[in-house]
């Protein structure tokens, strides 16, 4: 199974694809997509768009991660990351590729077992279960496999249950 | 010169278009995009901007006017609407259509003359710059066609000063 995690922004967003295969998750690839604010807001947007999509369309991904709306910053950072949002979702649409949203909460639980964790924390957990040298950078990268290895817990969880393993 | 409006929402999508010709503005479509709250987010996202895009296809405006990012909502709000702002920018930008944006104070103003003009004042005015019998409904629509025909009062007055007339 393969799934990719992906951390909207206007200015930067990051994406990350993990490979879940008899329980064992590897990292595939994990980047980030700059935007100028010398451009047009459309031209930004444009540009997160076409490259997730192509991301997509290159490694066609079991399905994508994105976190659920949050309520803890100002509205016009709502606004400005709801942008963004909303061009990632149409790009998981148009391919086909179904959608999940997890909480911070859910994230920091998946990651770390405890729900207050810190950023850094979550990040130390993302090196160490990709088996890697160094923290993916930037942030937005890691926040993005984050929400990958959060999906693959909770698909985890989901398949003990019915009795199916996971990664299957 | 062709101008398109938008008001864009998950649930509700409000479009609309007038032609400015020779100082005289006149109707030619207007209408709205409803998503069901039963359909993914994405899926929703993807009714949007496909049925955007068709509009401007056929219609080709010169520019979409939008609103411009405000302040008075929760994040809740700001992230949906941010979500359906974000594919409809991506619409134009994918068919090369400028995009301009005024504020809610603006386009009052533009419409009523005073900034703190009530909802139902500005659709009077609507209905009667464009000398229709009744107003458009929904209101998404007629708040459409406020921003289009905002923006033609803007670029109105840019061209008197710069000698060229209106609609030119």
């Amino acid at each position: 199974m393969l799934i990719m995690g992906i951390d909207p922004g206007i200015a930067i967003t990051g994406y990350g694809l993990i490979k879940v295969k008899n329980g064992v998750m590897t990292l595939v690839e994990f980047g980030c997509i700059r935007t100028s604010p010398d451009k047009t807001l459309e031209v930004r947007l444009m540009k997160v768009y076409s490259r997730l999509s192509q991301v997509m369309e290159k490694e066609m991904p079991s399905c994508t991660v994105i976190e659920e709306i949050f309520f803890n910053k100002n509205t016009r950072s709502a606004m400005a990351v709801g942008q963004a949002r909303g061009v990632s979702l149409l790009a998981s649409a148009h391919l086909n590729i179904p959608v999940h949203e997890y909480t911070p909460l859910q994230v920091k639980q998946a990651l770390v077992g405890y729900g207050r964790a810190g950023k850094d924390q979550v990040q130390e957990m993302v090196r160490l279960l990709l088996n890697l040298e160094d923290i993916p950078r930037p942030d937005d990268a890691s926040d993005a496999l984050a929400l990958a290895i959060c999906h693959a817990h909770s698909h985890r969880l989901d398949s003990l249950i019915k009795g199916k393993g996971w990664g299957r």
